[in-house]
């Protein structure tokens, strides 16, 4: 199989997430909370982390079958994030279709996200005895209280209204909300699938890595046709604190500081489309697309640099991984 | 320390309840974070569970010390589950104060207890090398998976306004959302803590005590002034599927049904005194809350007949289990 086709490996995943959840209940209503299980990882989604997992079992000289597992947990932990996440940003839609909570109501959605980081353990648990290693169980237990505490950083400035925040605040919130699960951890994960550790030296640079993920994922969202697949602007409608916006207010008057906050604060179904064309002028005004970007771009190549460097002397499926992390960097989509 | 006196116990769950839980974080919001996780868990709650599992592990033969873990586990089980039910029925209380995301908002509250569930599992991981069993953390995730089951089939109830439900499918619920986890569950825990299995011939008897703990509870609902703690009839403002009203429904004629469908559906904030009194007059008038105590009584009484004659044989700790399985079934509050 060449593992450097990552659709071979995609499918690898998917089949294996396939057989770690129940496939049917012999009880009509329980069926359909079986089928609601599988609902969001039957959606696909991008197995950016699960991939880099899995190459990073190989960079580091294990096997295959030693990392399907544990990345298809990974996957697991992402779906019944996603679902949590849905609910308690309202979102609208997730992977092109209305979010679960939309679909069958908050409470059942809340449920079924539960009941699937008990099947993301069950797979951990059931890890065959070679790879079953408290290293592998102390990484994901941390690696999701970190997300927590960043998603906690995150809700509580919805919660509190504050949308004046530093960059320096951002920074904080997104290295724990994203940078840890989506980068360092997954490389992490590998490398314990393969009986070794990550070198502690690239942990900085894989959490940079991520942080430029995430500063990428915010700008897309504001370039609009760009076949990104969500809502052109979609950030701005949720109020979401952004690097971008972050910017902004660290360059507005006061005045245009009160013109940002009123845009803002409008209740999602109350913002006209001249309400974000204000937030976006400022946003243009002070160039914080291209400045965000600019760090997002700093952060990538010295994070890249440095494994390249470092990964020289590892395997040739050490090119893989930088293969995927170029790409999370400069995606398009 | 006298273990028949169950307030040493419970400060002994509680004492390692708060081991295992975060003593606090430097950074401001982060420690609020953590103040929030040890929310529930100091409210206090009448630690049954925890109890029944410690005094399963004497019974079999064990050590104290190798079931506070897991006691305390089940009981961060508890909290984490109850901060998630609180948001699924948007309740107003918990153990005498409002509910979490009333306190905190919605988003913050699920994610709080998002952690919660992985502090659980971490309590569990933890275990000292001759309590870290594969069967324990398998009795867990069954029993955790098998509660959201029932929760599933009792909150379908809600999203489709399914009010006239029949006793079988009310018994067949509480079975999976509470009785395993409230009485199976903690014995065969308690059990495997002891390096014993739990006699499966008792299983029937374990899961009917615990239908009757909730029958029982639900007639407590509706007695006045029995220093239950909770608000009189708020399952009927809640429009709870309880074994009283499937039993009113059972008898009702048409034109009571509809009266009865009427009262129930209306929202919480809509729904009048005399709406609650229409709906008490027809349980008044079936003996519904007569019945249920005595399906009530007549499971807890087969059920303990028939774990007096088991544990007839077993060690003197055997009793404590017996004073708090009567408990049970018979509790004033």
């Amino acid at each position: 199989m060449a593992l450097s086709h990552s659709k071979d490996l995609i499918s690898r995943l998917q089949e294996r997430i396939a057989e770690r959840l129940p496939k049917e209940h012999p009880q009509q209503e329980l069926n359909r909370f079986v089928n609601y299980l599988k609902d969001y990882p039957e959606r696909g989604g991008k197995y950016i982390r699960s991939q880099l997992l899995v190459l990073s079992c190989l960079a580091h000289g294990g096997q295959l079958e030693a990392a399907l597992d544990v990345g298809a947990a990974l996957e697991l932990f992402q779906n019944w994030v996603l679902i949590h996440d849905d609910i308690e940003d309202d979102s609208e839609e997730r992977r092109g279709k209305p979010a679960l909570h939309r679909l069958i109501g908050m409470p059942l959605a809340l449920n079924v996200g539960d009941a699937l980081h008990v099947y993301m353990w069950r797979v951990l648990h059931g890890l065959p005895n070679s790879q079953n290693k408290p290293e592998i169980i102390e990484e994901f237990s941390q690696m999701i209280l970190r997300t927590a505490e960043g998603q906690h950083l995150d809700l509580n400035w919805t919660q509190t209204g504050q949308l004046d925040i530093r960059e320096s605040d951002y920074i904080e919130m997104v290295r724990l909300k994203t940078a840890y699960y989506t980068v360092l951890c997954p490389l992490r994960l590998g490398a314990l699938c393969a009986d070794q550790q990550f070198p502690e030296e690239l942990n900085e640079a894989a959490l940079n890595l991520g942080i430029a993920f995430q500063i990428r994922d915010d700008v897309l969202n504001l370039l609009p046709s760009q076949g990104y697949g969500k809502e052109f602007a979609g950030d701005l409608y949720e109020a979401k604190r952004t690097l971008i916006l972050a910017h902004t207010f660290g360059h507005a008057s006061e005045t245009e500081k009160a013109l940002l906050i009123k845009c803002l604060s409008l209740p999602r179904q109350e913002k006209r489309p001249q309400d974000i064309d204000s937030i976006l002028d400022l946003i243009r005004r002070y160039a914080s697309l291209d400045y965000a970007q600019a760090v997002a771009d700093k952060l990538a190549q010295q994070s890249l640099a440095t494994f390249r460097l470092a990964l020289a002397d590892l395997n040739p499926h050490a090119q893989n991984i930088l293969t995927v992390m170029e790409s999370l960097a400069t995606r398009k989509a």
